[in-house]
């Protein structure tokens, strides 16, 4: 059975999202992301994965793949049929790693992991100031498109509905641009996106409490 | 004809080493950066790229395709008997992605980026503080490897040694890492990656002249 290692609503969260909308059955491992420690055992997650960040995929040979865009991409080849990443070598391929490209660089990396992971304002003041040309960007793709690639959804969509989520939680009002409060209201219709955020804030409540 | 805008020693150097590797002849079309100038008509490069970043790959049948993890991918199934990435589905290939996030978000938007275009003192106090926590993953992976991925050249390989060609610029002294140092000369002996960084080098100090 394949595993994800996983620290509630980081981007781990995507992955989650992957698995359920492909209907696959997984066995979920929390991991605290400050401490490295491997919740259910308290073991050391540098063991696991000597990045120390999630998510991380066990697979059904034993081997761990890391990465967000290599795990959503790999999920989704698990299902095909149902297309949560066009077929590869179809031109809409390189759509999906362009979107998780840019989602993991400009929002995750430029964005997000400052905001979280940094904290103090000097560190903050140039990605605060980039992120609305960052956001521009998918706000601009999604006005006229229901989904970032296609038109239905994939792991993309899981990539940047968690990252939309997340500005929030990080100050950034998304209702600044209404292309994108509309798509994350929509993607957040979906009855496996719905119960994999409810699964996460659960725990992280759970956690913070 | 394939067409590459791109700025010197950026990233963009990455997709001039994979199609040099691949034996593709392309068009170039110099962008100035900072000013968003396509250089050969004084042109505006957000007409081009409303992101305003390199690399930009034109495809053959007119298409912008943005991010290196996209463009480098695109690049080598152009050409699959070079294998300059593993073929889709092979299980090398999920590998790839995960080298080429790990460069593009870590290594680049992690560190490169804030070094060189934020360049303030504060901004970079917290990056500074990982880049060797980053490049151990690398200098590990490497130790006992010649390539990134499978036992041949791939365009992680033309990612990376961009990446490690800038952190020697941006003050990190590869030679701390034997492994990735060693891989780095390596890499430069190949004729391709020679002429490819040849090329740059000579733009850029014609520009910084």
């Amino acid at each position: 059975m394949i595993e994800l290692y996983f620290w509630p609503m980081a981007c781990s969260l995507a992955s989650r999202i992957a698995l359920m909308e492909a209907g696959i059955d997984a066995r979920y491992h929390m991991v605290h992301l400050w401490t490295k420690k491997v919740l259910e055992d308290d073991g050391d997650f540098r063991d696991v994965a000597p990045k120390g960040a999630v998510p991380v995929l066990v697979l059904e040979n034993g081997e761990r793949l890391t990465e967000s865009a290599a795990v959503l991409q790999y999920i989704a080849d698990l299902k095909p049929e149902l297309g949560l990443a066009p077929a590869p070598g179809h031109p809409d391929r390189y759509r999906l790693q362009e979107w998780l490209s840019f989602i993991g660089t400009e929002i995750h990396k430029g964005f997000l992991f400052p905001t979280f992971w940094y904290k103090d304002d000097a560190s903050l003041v140039k990605p605060r100031a980039r992120i609305g040309q960052t956001l521009s960007v998918p706000s601009a793709h999604l006005a006229d498109r229901e989904f970032l690639v296609g038109n239905r959804f994939t792991v993309a969509d899981a990539h940047l509905a968690w990252a939309l989520l997340l500005l929030r939680a990080a100050g950034i009002d998304v209702a600044q641009w209404p292309p994108l409060a509309a798509y994350l209201g929509r993607i957040q219709t979906r009855p496996q996106v719905k119960a994999a955020i409810g699964t996460e804030m659960q725990l992280w409540k759970s956690i913070a409490a």
